[in-house]
């Protein structure tokens, strides 16, 4: 029998960019009995979560729930909306965006990729400039989708979608918008339908605070109406079917009752919690985080404060210094865990997480781990970053704490 | 706040052929906190249930798990050793064959729809035979695969699918063999290797004792080759990088961690209970639910004896009646979920499954919920069927006893 | 590591009268974090359980909570109410009152023991005539307490307590009434205000489908003041400080945090389903089992109708068979626990519990074990028990069902 | 109905010294069904618990489990080896010896106090040569036995059991040693039958990890023999009865079955960090813990360096200072529950728990929060303490880590 339990004594410290720390109260909500998917309780949570989940996208549009883990959801976004051979235009943000590229690849499309020179796409974000130029020179209207991603995990660059839609629409370009926010949702600001995308792609082991296993797909009128040209085969991903059966809170195919359950629980609390507050807490995790980077006299990967990602903090390493071998320190001496540099970045930084269901004190007892494992490895630091932290955290009241409860 | 619980008093009776009751173990195991998929502890679970499932479905070769519900798992079958236009050759033998060919259709594949004339094929399971002439008269070998499913979960018909392979063999055919066992795997008798299948599909919310959100593709040698030169578009589906990536006890993207913690646990109780008597308990129960049938005078949907299905049996309704009026008022009255009739047969039958975590109490339970709802509803009975199913449970002990424990 | 499901394939049949099978929803509330006995929000849940406990008992007079399981909870109730050789009188109406007698006899009490001949006081309850009899020979007022019980586990008999609190009024005499509810409250009808009793005793595993670890008493202004002048030595079991302490939603030491998470869910699953409805379908049941006993040419332990048990029925053996022998079969070969004879009537008869989280089903399966065992067993019967109890249970719908829901 | 999780986004931290956070193996664990405590499988779970609790103990003797939270524990040592009015000597080491002594009076015996002026005892723990003084004096051996608490949980000391032991033997006097380490057992190093002890005294909500509920008494083969005569009526936690019954892994009435459950599993990972590891542990958070403090320029409660506890550290307040606003600031702004000074130190004090399942980055979050509320209360901080601590736990690596596993 193994064990499913992996760490020794006390929590682990799970402060990676997702899957992020799941709350007690829906690992909870999972353990309920499976029911029957056609029967008739489960059309009661059908409905809830449908219904409940347009509110985190700001639609009021279909969201389409898959029982798949993330990286589905990005091949149903082009699967439904697109056909072989098509040109979409995608930007390089970091790894996540290659990847999403390399799969519009795989699946027959002719995917350009925009971007600034060398890592700097990766520190800066979508240059929506870049896009809209590239869109006024296709006068034929080749380009059929405009691709981006909104927060990028391997980075921590939260791009400005508006300003994307913008860029569109001041070129005067057909193309749809299509988004990722896996790591996004629930976190950061995102605004489907105010922002005009057309398919916005997103997970449930981040800002949800769910484990992996469903994603979603907001599609906007103009993507479903493209979804009944587009040749790319389909059948799993199909929105037409699934967007039919959901009326009545059913799915054509058997869905993932159990995360569902969560997924309903996880509503309620950040329905609780007020959205906006939710993001002015991570806002302000997020700076806390970068003051003790900052005050360790360290780098941090997203090089302008207009897009600092309010989900996660990329930590470069000084010159030499191998940033998973430092990871690995913290891992073994303080059971926290955190992302590693991905792609071009490999071995240069790594990530901490400070998202969902995170508050000030884990975010400290993570910056407490870094610091000590940064130490350790001989890694030289300026100052103890925890002091930094602190005076930020006990100068700005979170606007929900335990009075107001 | 949504309760999770929708029933009242007492337990709900989960007697569909799928998703079947999760154990309890499981839905502990399952609400364990998230871990990092990409740190160390993740390989030791990953590297335990890629091993183990194998086990399972009787192979050496690799079995790919995706973090998505079954119906993934046909599409990863179809698109990963298929080229667009190409024919595929099936057999109707009830309503997952039938949404099987559609999927082929929908994915730009040819099939041809082998069966019997009216609902026969639904009763009688695949015939070999059929398969064989069709493929000796494709000289050219314009068929690519035979798609057949094993336990047919409309209709309560478990097909031999060693007969498939003789036929294929003695037709001398290189057509691909693409199995369904989806509701058959863990709780029918199954042999990857032995019956020389190429790629098996399968879902966890079976015999598997799993809530829906995980599928597997066992995959054979001449499988694997096929999809290095199969052209239909596929990304996530795509075996390769996965069984390239297992190795490690990694995935390329997200998998589905807690539904792994879920399949740890199941795989151990699998072998706790040893894989040939919970073949046989599946067939014990089976044997006592006919028997209850006949006492009722009511007709078995499998017309073939030889062929009855270990995990569920239909259940034929006199002219007249509508089977799921009966089962609303089973569903009502008695917390007792059924399953419905599907396609050809819908309000023809119900259907009972006795499969997975499943023994001769819940089974009796299900049978006296059956028996007073049809009563209520009218429907003439012969005879009470308990007394026929205590009987012979009462005659033949189950081969696993708390005795032993 | 010890697994701690210990049953082979299926679910384990609890039919024992207590502890009773705990309800999902009680066992993902207890397993929540345990948190701070003195911080603001533990006030919020003691408060609640505080308040909603008396609803349960239909009392508008405190009801202490005990971090400790129910044989406690009759000390408590002796202890504060009572001196050193005070005089106490008993009813002998099973096992269980006779071991409430000899803990009084070990605190220094004189109970006297009233009862009918050999067992006939274990098949009718208590007579409260022969209470009202010799309280009236009791001139001086020696007797301090009359100590019965309402519903007693041993044997399926539920006395008459507001008979017992008529008999003392028209004795007129100035004696406590403490009454043992530990296996009736929230399945039986019971008022504690209503029919005056002093103080009630209760427990937590059955009725209320908590696990055992918590008991109560209900405490009448009459038992409160006499226990200020009581002079058995007491200090766990005070009542006055908890009393004091709990006005603010505490305790003076530390209560049994997660089972009061377990509390708080049975409380709104009892008053979500309606006390009324709750006593209701425990009857219905009761009637089922009874009618299925009759079925089978079996005698029904209690011997007077007026006085069935809706919790229990006990199940009396013929001359010569050992009814352990029949249990352990039941259990071994049907994985269903019953409850076995007692003290008087050990080996003579079982019991099945019809308790708490039980349905129609989950009844009907119990009563095939008990038949398929005892028919292995050799034990002659009239007939199956199964149709019986289905033809009532089929035309006598019960009063919440899904359809309400 | 009642949300048991009170708190805002992120995790509460529980840093009062117990109950100690439970983990989610114990959490699980407690969740399985309820089982007959008269079956099979019972015995098998009591067997163990009963065998495995002797090892914490450190004793080959008897461990009586009482499903009742601690403070019963307590009056069973006392009820169990006492007679009314029996003479015994305790020593004032902070509150809850005061309480125990306060029980002991309640139950009709006489205590003796003894203690240092003023709060001194408070901060110095147990003096045994003042104990081997009296009882030189005690020629008659009026002194039936002498209490002494382990480790003082209100104060963050904890005394020497073994000096006790030779104090006693120095003076020849028989009297019992009982002891109270309820919050010492399995995370200070204790020896039961080494030191002679008599009856030890604990509970479960600290260092084993569990929640209140269940309690032990420890007991030599003298205390056994001085139960056998002694006369404070008892029956709930009468010994003989219940380690006569526990022989075959049973109860003498219903045991905590679901806390059993968490026993096993707590056991189980005591065994697997080994306890001499798990002490290693608690001492070294405790000096981490101390040298925040010292860095604070606060005074540490503990004037004796020699028993520094390695549970808890009692944190003084500079005169002024309500120790109580400062616990609420931090309870409201960082969701971090201490421990609140009690009796002669109330106000005075704050009391930060490091017990049971606690690692490094968990008490460095807990001092975080310390830190920021000491500083929004205004109190005057030497230094921060995070780097001080940080220093010492990057030094010192723990002694099982992850690599290790």
């Amino acid at each position: 029998m193994l064990k499913l339990d992996f760490h020794p004594a006390g929590r682990h410290f799970l402060q990676i960019p997702g899957p992020s720390p799941v709350p007690d109260r829906i690992l909870r909500a999972m353990s309920y009995p499976t029911i029957d998917h056609r029967g008739p309780e489960f059309a009661v949570l059908g409905l809830k979560v449908l219904d409940g989940i347009k509110k985190i996208f700001k639609t009021q549009q279909p969201v389409v729930i898959y029982p798949a883990s993330g990286t589905g959801a990005w091949e149903a976004a082009l699967t439904n909306t697109l056909s072989p051979s098509d040109t979409v235009l995608m930007f390089e943000t970091g790894h996540f965006a290659t990847l999403w590229k390399q799969m519009a690849e795989r699946l027959g499309l002719k995917p350009e990729f925009l971007g600034l020179p060398g890592i700097e796409g990766w520190r800066r974000g979508v240059q929506a400039d870049m896009i809209e130029k590239r869109l006024r020179e296709d006068a034929q209207h080749a380009i059929k989708a405009v691709c981006v991603v909104h927060n990028e995990t391997s980075t921590g660059v939260t791009s400005d979608i508006a300003a994307v839609r913008r860029a569109i629409d001041a070129a005067g370009h057909p193309a749809l918008l299509l988004v990722d926010t896996i790591s996004g949702l629930a976190s950061a600001d995102y605004r489907h339908d105010e922002w005009g995308v057309d398919v916005t792609v997103s997970g449930s082991q981040k800002g949800l605070m769910l484990p992996p296993g469903i994603s979603f797909n907001a599609v906007s009128a103009k993507a479903l109406a493209a979804s009944e040209h587009a040749k790319l085969p389909r059948s799993f991903w199909g929105w037409a079917e699934i967007i039919e059966m959901n009326k009545s809170g059913y799915w054509p195919y058997t869905p993932n009752t159990n995360l569902l359950y969560g997924l309903s629980e996880a509503l309620d609390m950040l329905q609780d919690e007020g959205l906006d507050n939710v993001f002015a807490r991570h806002q302000r995790l997020g700076e806390a985080c970068r003051r003790a980077v900052r005050a360790w006299g360290l780098e941090i990967q997203c090089a302008d404060p207009a897009v600092y990602s309010p989900v996660l903090t990329g930590v470069m390493m000084p010159e030499g210094v191998d940033a998973d071998a430092v990871r690995k320190i913290i891992y073994e001496r303080f059971d926290l865990s955190l992302g590693t540099g991905l792609g071009k970045v490999k071995g240069r930084m790594f990530r901490i997480g400070h998202l969902g269901d995170c508050n000030d004190l884990t975010l400290l007892a993570a910056l407490a781990g870094c610091e000590m494992g940064l130490r350790i490895a001989g890694v030289p630091l300026r100052d103890s970053g925890l002091p930094a932290a602190m005076d930020y955290l006990a100068a700005q009241p979170n606007v929900v704490s335990l009075k107001a409860a």
